[in-house]
């Protein structure tokens, strides 16, 4: 291939380059393998990737508003505002932990679930159209590190808290941190048929105020049982402004925090039972009931660690102590033994902290900073480290060990990444069968690996190929993120995912996800006026609105109902209405409706903001608003 | 390569993709040779992308509030606040046409300005930090497609209207559509030293209600001169729901249109010498005035044309009609001699049209549905064919022919593209000397080529090989553009960007581009109170804050002033309080403050929001609002 080699020579690209560009390069109109679903930060929304093209496919509107789908312009209002705290509207989010639904501890391609931590809030998202349904705020918290994360079989979603405060977020004097400051984990039943989480049936458990930080579900072996890890067991408080430690030195003393282990079928019989206390509304099974009724157990964890990792049997739990350059890896069925052993003594708090050595099963030296960790089909585990910055592969034991030829617990080969990796995805890395082949090293730091554009810099995803066993991985490809600081990511197998190209029918209601019976159609256009309230029925089509002319005076109420006729795909037509902060993205067959209020006198050109057609420009109308 | 050429049997990838991977892929760690500013269309914002490598490295916060860069939850307030329309907040856009500085006709790297369809509104961002700075409301229209170009040394801003309606918007029955209604283009004074558009100095021009659309300036022999297209020179007035001829029909009657001509440099002088209207306090030239003077003229172009573009040596001007299979091309020689000969007569508003066959130079049938040409440094010009749909590839003639070896004024070739072509950019292809060698598609539709994310679908960028003469076009990469929906873009060669790595010194505030003296730094850090007034003057680094108990009253006013103190390149620091919808994106050296009222009592945990060190979970503090 001389023209191949002389492009090569020409652009500086190394054999290596080649191969990696061939493992990545996605023919136009070819479909993607895996698709990635990250969180966007502190941008509140989520991220849909293309693996192994590295392309970005859609953004995910779900705590902030975002015109180009509509979504708090004119669509989507009524769902962001289920999100208030304390009655203020809170139109940003801070992402962190996307979870896909699961049946039998597989991604199903449903629902995917997203926390907000920056003020404890869960969302729903339908993956039929990939839009948000529902934003859940948690009554206790305001913080939620430790979410979304879901039982094998999506019947509960796990949100974690993680700064503690007083439940309810009442106000109580720092000096009284030991005694009214709470940590919690709140458990949302799903509702799968209604695509809801259904909040009559939720509740909490209080926990102790540790910085509760991940969680993750038990699967198969270990199903009904979930794992936290915690940080911050010394109570720290900070006060660097009165030469106190400042809670980096406070947070970090011990050598040891508290995984936390719940057993959650016997917590929702309790929460069932009743036994539980109403904070803010809400059911929490109290400390003092957990410890009586057996629900909740410590396990000393080394230390400050942030992932809790449960194997894809369900048999192990890794957790990376980011001080410490192990990861700890305990056994369910030692934990169990222990308990049953009664090899425990109490916490300050009264939880009984299970014996270290009788729940590990084995440690492993992976380097400096580990994180989190994911599986794959290779009996092969993957922790990042943050500090080197790297990758480390080890291998698992128990069952996992004949997978691959290496001795079990030992690590087998490092990757380096650019730079400061915080979590790291493999595809169906989460599952009860990952699939192994690719990982994403989700990178916090870019500093100098691409263009320059300011102070402010892209994070960057780094795509490994993990297909072969031992030494061997290799780095595919640098992806830059713009438009936000993903915190974590799923990767689903693209072909498990069947959305809808189009809304089923004329006049859809995406967030009853039903036709709604107002829904104007062809031939039912028409402009209704009640006293000073004006009802415009209103349908769009390549290229025109009906009606064009939208008459209303001064201090109307003018409520727009529009369908998008429309049965081609992605035939979607916008509507953006000047002077009045209103953008419709309208897909096909979906109707939407929203309400101007106290009109202003004057001429509003609206017109269609989604380039449909040639003769799109012209798509357009007029508001007139006549003086009173 | 046989280990390449297994990769390819596997992947199934023919040497056509190799090629193509090979032109594109970019390994990790190097940059990307050309940089390219894409509108995001009804995302409101602006998407930064690398070429050849087709990655998207930022997307710059513009009309709309994007928290990942704090932009509207408390950095950056300031500057959406100018973009109200009638008191009220607009919180999105509709970028259309991004403009990059100029020095000499040649993009130099320092401003972008962009347009909001919707509103009527131009953003000026500064490259030195990727932000922008200021946002300027049209006081006469609500509606700019026409914006944003600029002149070749950036003296003005050119901001055209588009759908026609009384300048002010103020209200006028439709029937009143001749008389009343009215186009515009603002020319906008830009001050290179303040990087600030001096709405002091700016001035419009009263315009027929026809529909302006896009509009470029002359250069070289034609500088000083601007140059428009228009639709709806029918003055068609819609009104489908009375049994009239919708928009799509009624505009689309005439064989032609008008190119609006215009003789800026004498027309700044009309405006310099107050011979002026004031229309809601802006300077506005009357169409009397402008028709008196002899600043205006039109020029019949067919039919329903998009597309204005002026060749790099200003010589020619392409209108393409999206209804004609031809570009035609206007020579400004011949304009100028068509004036000078007085070969006009007037339209109906008494503006004179020249004589269409003494302006044309050629025309080219280029193919079905032509919308925006660009040119490359082979004499070659590219139109965008949104209905076949294909980027057609033509030879200029003039100084031009010489370049390559086809014959003057001829069609080339073609590329398919995938689908529905609107705009098209060409590497520095605006400019008084383009490079070439990438043409970048900017596709409507994608439809199925990439894997189904639910009935919204992203947009295709298309990047296409356009190094060698003759029919050889190649396309290299799909770009999907799941963030909103690009326009237009313009492409500048990289190396011409120096945007700072970190802020210049601790303490600068990005708004005016220099050091507050009021930003607290290492060692002023404090809390100061006045009656129901708190001041905080806190500081970040890794990793914590200074202070870190924040003590108020309920109902008091917290003023929050923070700088980031790191030096270190990529050392950003966030700040995030729960239940306030505040989040800040603090660069490195950067100083930010924002107020929050009336604050509840409650305990409310603030915290770092970007990932910094391995400490950052524990970057964090408490805002403790005791009750009264």
């Amino acid at each position: 291939m001389p023209a191949l080699q002389a492009i090569a020579k020409e652009r500086n690209l190394t054999p290596d380059d080649l191969i990696a560009a061939a493992k990545t390069y996605t023919p136009s109109g070819r479909h993607d393998d895996y698709i990635q679903f990250a969180s966007g930060g502190h941008g509140g929304q989520v991220l849909v990737i293309g693996l192994p093209s590295m392309r970005l496919l859609k953004m995910i509107a779900v705590f902030t508003p975002e015109p180009w789908q509509g979504y708090g312009y004119g669509v989507g209002n009524d769902i962001l505002a289920e999100g208030k705290v304390d009655g203020r509207d809170i139109t940003w989010g801070d992402t962190h932990h996307p979870a896909l639904s699961e049946t039998g501890g597989d991604y199903d391609g449903q629902f995917l679930f997203i926390n907000d931590k920056a003020n404890a809030r869960i969302a729903v998202i339908d993956l039929r159209d990939f839009e948000t349904k529902q934003i859940v705020k948690n009554p206790l918290s305001l913080s939620d590190h430790g979410g979304s994360f879901v039982t094998p079989n999506t019947e509960w979603i796990i949100e974690g808290g993680q700064y503690g405060h007083p439940l309810g977020w009442k106000y109580a004097p720092i000096e009284e941190y030991n005694e009214k400051y709470r940590g919690m984990v709140t458990f949302w039943k799903f509702d799968r048929a209604k695509g809801r989480i259904d909040q009559s049936k939720s509740f909490a458990m209080e926990l102790p105020p540790y910085w509760q930080d991940l969680f993750d579900a038990g699967k198969k072996v270990s199903e009904g049982w979930v794992f936290g890890n915690s940080i911050n067991t010394e109570l720290a408080t900070g006060g660097i402004e009165s030469g106190k430690a400042p809670f980096e030195a406070g947070v970090s003393q011990r050598d040891n925090d508290y995984m936390h282990v719940i057993n959650l079928k016997k917590a929702a019989q309790i929460a069932a039972a009743g036994k539980t206390k109403q904070i803010e509304g809400f059911p929490v099974i109290e400390l003092t009931t957990s410890i009586a009724e057996q629900l909740l157990y410590f396990i000393p964890e080394p230390k400050s660690p942030h992932g809790v990792d449960v194997t894809p049997g369900g048999e192990f739990i890794v957790i990376s102590g980011k001080l410490d350059p192990h990861v700890s890896i305990y056994s369910f069925a030692k934990i169990q033994a222990t308990i049953a052993a009664k090899k425990f003594t109490p916490d300050q708090y009264g939880v009984p902290v299970l014996d270290f050595d009788s729940c590990v099963e084995a440690r492993v030296e992976v380097g400096l900073g580990p994180l989190h960790t994911q599986f794959d089909d290779l009996g092969y585990a993957y922790t990042s480290l943050f500090l080197e910055p790297a990758v480390a592969r080890w291998t698992l034991g128990g069952d996992y060990g004949s997978k691959n030829p290496e001795p079990d617990w030992t690590l087998v080969g490092k990757i380096n990444t650019h730079y400061n990796i915080g979590h790291l995805a493999v595809a169906e890395g989460d599952t009860v069968s990952p699939d192994g082949k690719y990982l994403v090293a989700m990178n916090k730091w870019a500093i100098d690996r691409f263009a320059p554009v300011g102070p402010l810099l892209p994070q960057n995803f780094q795509l490994i190929d993990i297909d072969r066993p031992g030494d061997t991985m290799q780095l595919l490809y640098d992806m830059p993120i713009g438009v936000g600081e993903p915190h974590y990511a799923q990767i689903i197998k693209a072909d498990k995912l069947k959305p809808w190209s189009v809304y089923p029918e004329i006049g859809w209601d995406p967030h009853t996800q039903s036709v709604d019976p107002k829904a104007p159609v062809s031939g039912t256009e028409r402009i209704e006026r009640n006293g000073n309230k004006v009802d415009v029925y209103m349908t769009a089509v390549r290229s025109h609105f009906n009606p064009e002319h939208v008459n209303a005076k001064e201090g109307d109420t003018v409520t727009f109902h529009i369908t998008n006729i429309e049965r081609a795909e992605d035939a979607t037509h916008g509507f953006a209405l000047p002077a009045y902060n209103v953008n419709l993205s309208l897909e096909p067959g979906e109707y939407a409706h929203f309400e101007v209020k106290d009109v202003k006198a004057g001429t509003y050109p609206f017109y269609c903001s989604e380039f449909c057609s040639a003769l799109h420009l012209e798509m357009m109308g007029y508001l007139l608003v006549e003086p009173r």
